[in-house]
């Protein structure tokens, strides 16, 4: 299976695996796909720079990527302090009743709560650009619309490319004019941020409206070899993963990690939802009784972008620590449903490029 | 293209289209595919008669099969008089001011404001299935879940095959220990009645679960020879189409087709909504000034299936008469974004299988 992606990015396979885990992202990339940093976790520059320096050593030579989030109609800016005075009292007291309802204990002593995602201000996604600039990261990546004129021509004076998430093709079609170079087409189906308009019409949708002037990647609902061929019978030259990697044995998540697995081993594809409870704005998510007690009568509608996440951001972190999970507050996509097994990135990637090339042929021979 | 689907039903492409009208139904036989024509709407089965003997007439020769909508948690039973009583008042006005404040005129005079779809009560499904017995349809589809047991046997004992649509893995795992023949993945991109996963992510959960006892379809955001192939790559053996029927030159649908093929044409595929309004259950819809009307603050839940379908039933009519393209309630699904063009029913098949056997030839030369 090779694609004109493979040129491009000069990488072996046509996948590209989205993770916030830079082990996993190291995994990918010498796995002979391209693995993408998510950056938005990281509140501290230096922090992102210290692991972008382990990326550039780990990688042993291969390319890889970040993800940055710079919203188009951007959150209010501010410390957490002064954000913080726009959460209602309401909207507070929910999500403390929400939590002993739940039976969800307080952190350990001496925990602190967190400040909760920055990464998705203006102002800290760009110094995460700064940042990953002085690295060498292949491409960049924006996960909710088109990245700033000034990024974009930043990012290509260093030789970087820069991709972005289209949920639609008219957005795809702005990408394109604003100078992103790689499209990726993200359906209804794919975890996280995520529109309405489901892979099967979007894919080929957008890569006939800019197909001809960039590549596009199909994201939302691909976690096998068949899924990665299906994506490239609709027109895509690669495919755009995230979800997959959450059960690799390289994606650690600390104490939360028992729960967290068990509940993405549990969950079946009807058992995510699209909800603003997370950052405030459209992301699917494990269901599960926390996003369900926000649907009840009585529970309040969800904060603008950043305002929920920092309202939620404790609550986050208690849930993920409850060692419960059927609580866990996690994006991932429809997949989870086939997500059942523990296994080392790289047996990930190679199931799937097996698969996919049994089904090309099987197709070729129709 | 060639599958196992072709040599079960003895058709040329394998490609099964849904269709209200029974002209286009014998037009996709004609052309090589299954013809499956949608009972709902017959509440008088001696209509249905005559429009089954058309059929055996009109396909010369050919397969067609029948679609009749059963509900595994049955709606209520009655006649349109007792059902009526079960109606809120509120619903009624509400109804009422919404057609005032769109600007939607009363019937022409003389005009009778119809009875509602009465189709999906079991009582009606049965006798479409009694007098389809009669006639020689290849194949019996139930839309809403499993047909009960007694109409599998009924069916089989006259050589008829039984499909029947699944929404999620272990609905269809329990079609098939029921009986049924062929599964038809339904994803969330499909028109009408319809879940929540979507097809990229449903069609291999399908096919992995019962896959190696019955066929599977693919259905939803299926309307080109790529979303063919993809579905194949996907594991079915076939597709099932509805919505792109919709606009081509068979389907006639009286006075109001001006209004309806321009609010078809003039859909993006963000232009649909999954809701309750049109009979209870969600089914996906044009998105318009009709169906907002029920998100706004104030409008009442819709009510369930069947009262809901009468409730609107005059409503319906006179949307669908108004002449006006931003308020008729019609079933579609995301593929409507592509429907663009207004062609033979023939013209549609042949470009979808030219379409699929470039793609295949293209996938297997990766």
């Amino acid at each position: 299976m090779h694609t004109a992606l493979c040129d491009l990015l000069d990488i072996e396979h046509p996948i590209v695996g989205f993770s916030p885990s830079e082990h996993v992202v190291a995994a990918i990339s010498r796995a002979g796909g391209l693995g993408v940093l998510g950056c938005v976790r990281f509140n501290d520059p230096d922090e992102l720079d210290a692991t972008l320096s382990w990326l550039d050593e780990e990688t042993g030579g291969r390319p890889y990527g970040v993800d940055v989030v710079m919203p188009t109609h951007g959150p209010a800016e501010g410390t957490t302090v002064d954000l913080d005075k726009l959460i209602p009292d309401g909207h507070r007291d929910f999500v403390q009743r929400t939590l002993l309802k739940l039976g969800v204990p307080p952190l350990p002593d001496g925990e602190s709560a967190g400040d909760g995602v920055l990464g998705w201000l203006h102002s800290v996604a760009r110094s995460h650009v700064e940042v990953a600039l002085a690295h060498r990261p292949r491409l960049i990546a924006n996960a909710l619309g088109p990245p700033p004129a000034d990024v974009i021509d930043r990012a290509h004076e260093h030789g970087l490319l820069v991709a972005a998430l289209a949920g639609r093709a008219d957005h795809a079609r702005s990408h394109v004019a604003g100078g992103v170079d790689i499209v990726v087409a993200q359906g209804y189906e794919a975890g996280g941020h995520t529109g309405e308009i489901a892979s099967m019409v979007l894919v080929p949708e957008v890569v006939d409206a800019v197909g001809d002037q960039a590549p596009v990647l199909a994201a939302g609902g691909i976690g096998s070899g068949r899924q990665i061929a299906a994506a490239l019978a609709l027109g895509a030259v690669g495919v755009w993963m995230g979800s997959a990697w959450l059960i690799t044995e390289e994606y650690a998540f600390g104490a939360a990690q028992p729960a967290l697995r068990q509940a993405l081993l549990d969950a079946t594809s009807a058992d995510t939802v699209r909800s603003r409870v997370y950052s405030g704005k459209p992301a699917r998510l494990l269901r599960n009784r926390w996003t369900q007690a926000w649907t009840e009568s009585g529970a309040p509608e969800p904060l603008p972008m950043p305002l929920q996440n920092l309202l939620v951001s404790e609550a986050h972190n208690r849930l993920m620590r409850a060692g419960d999970p059927t609580v866990v507050p996690m994006p991932v996509g429809q997949i989870v449903g086939r997500m059942n097994k523990v296994r080392p990135v790289a047996d990930v990637m190679a199931a799937l490029v097996t698969e996919a090339d049994e089904t090309l042929k099987r197709l070729g021979s129709l």
